[in-house]
């Protein structure tokens, strides 16, 4: 309980995969330890994370509640009575940060409205992890979730985005459902300019990690093989030298 | 010296303020320990950062590089030699992660070029613990990176960014020198929709953070100066409802 006797809403990044090589700041660990309620991608995940990160927490009196596209956000509303209480929350998603490419901030609007304090925790994102290894233009930068799957909407959709990116000196992120990986990769490399530069970054922060960029004219050659591996795409288009 | 000969390009992020509450995690503490070479945008900030994160390392003997404005690109060709001779490089800036809203892409760039191995490392970044915080959309958003200075440029480049938060349903994220932020936030309060949303996050990660969202019309009534501390400024543009 804090000394305005509102709880805070502690948001906690998860590690990215099973064998991520990530280190849990120290600081994550304790405010864990200390945390009775949670709000969770999934109970599944949220009890696989504090059985990895915290062992000796117990998880028997654990309240939690969960964010998901099957509950009515109208329902969130009731989410923050803790924090109206004097507890502490912790909010999380399966992997990475949450709120970002992740549900999660529809729980921080509910906790601005009503003005309780909303502590970001230092963790691991794939997308600016992606996006500082990436070698593009990381002063100015779109994420763009996941495109369309429909394949004549997706090949619309990259183009805008080349265009975009060549216009306002941008570059563009964007996101795919593992097992689509080669699916949207190949269609970059027959739809996109030649010029334009593609960064893949697979299996960001795990022992598999691997983050090329180079230009299309170059993928062209290379033979690559990501399928069901996560991934982050990031696109840069100039003009030919 | 990695099984290949061939060193490694870690990107290394720092502390985002002298009291910030950053938390190292301990893969990141083993491996400055092990560096020897090191590319920063200040050697002022690498050897503070080294003191205060590895007091024990010695200091004599680092091997540094510097990036910043007044360095030629053609210069930077060199920088990575060492990985080229077997030896892991360190690259970080002075505060946050390198080469988003500041330097270090162009390196990261050599090295795709010579397929030398980057590594990011998880640590923070004030615009995406911004992003997480604001309760604003998380699933797309672009970084914008410093507006204009002048004020009608920097009027009218805040009309395009709502415009564009509105078309994309796209959080808009900037940021400003700081002694200029109440510049910048009453130019906000006063050219924005009193509907849109802007979040104001402060001081991210030191004891006097401070990260609020409402609305234009809400902020005109609240009394806030947060001149010189670190910013970061969201907007998200809705209809009325």
């Amino acid at each position: 309980m804090n000394k305005e006797n509102r709880g805070e809403l502690y948001l906690i990044p998860t590690p990215l995969g099973k064998n991520s090589s990530y280190s849990i700041p120290l600081e994550l660990i304790n405010k864990i330890d200390n945390l009775k309620y949670f709000i969770a991608e999934s109970e599944k995940g949220l009890r696989r994370f504090i059985k990895n990160q915290t062992p000796k927490k117990s998880q028997e009196n654990l309240k939690i509640k969960i964010i998901n596209k099957s509950i009515k956000n109208i329902e969130y509303k009731n989410y923050l009575n803790p924090c109206k209480n004097g507890f502490d929350i912790g909010l999380l998603s399966d992997a990475g940060c949450p709120c970002i490419a992740d549900p999660g901030s529809e729980i921080v609007n509910i906790a601005h409205e009503n003005k309780i304090k909303v502590i970001p925790i230092i963790g691991p994102s794939s997308i600016l992890l992606a996006m500082m290894s990436s070698g593009l233009n990381g002063q100015n930068f779109a994420f763009n979730g996941y495109l369309p799957v429909k394949i004549n909407e997706l090949e619309k959709k990259l183009n805008e985005l080349e265009k975009k990116s060549l216009d306002n000196n941008q570059s563009q992120i964007f996101i795919e459902t593992p097992y689509r990986n080669m699916r949207l990769f190949n269609t970059c490399i027959n739809k996109l300019k030649t010029h334009t530069k593609l960064c893949v970054a697979i299996d960001i922060n795990m022992p598999s990690e691997n983050i090329l960029t180079t230009t299309i004219a170059k993928w062209k050659n290379k033979k690559i093989n990501f399928h069901k591996k996560p991934s982050v795409f990031i696109i840069q288009s100039e003009l030919p030298i």
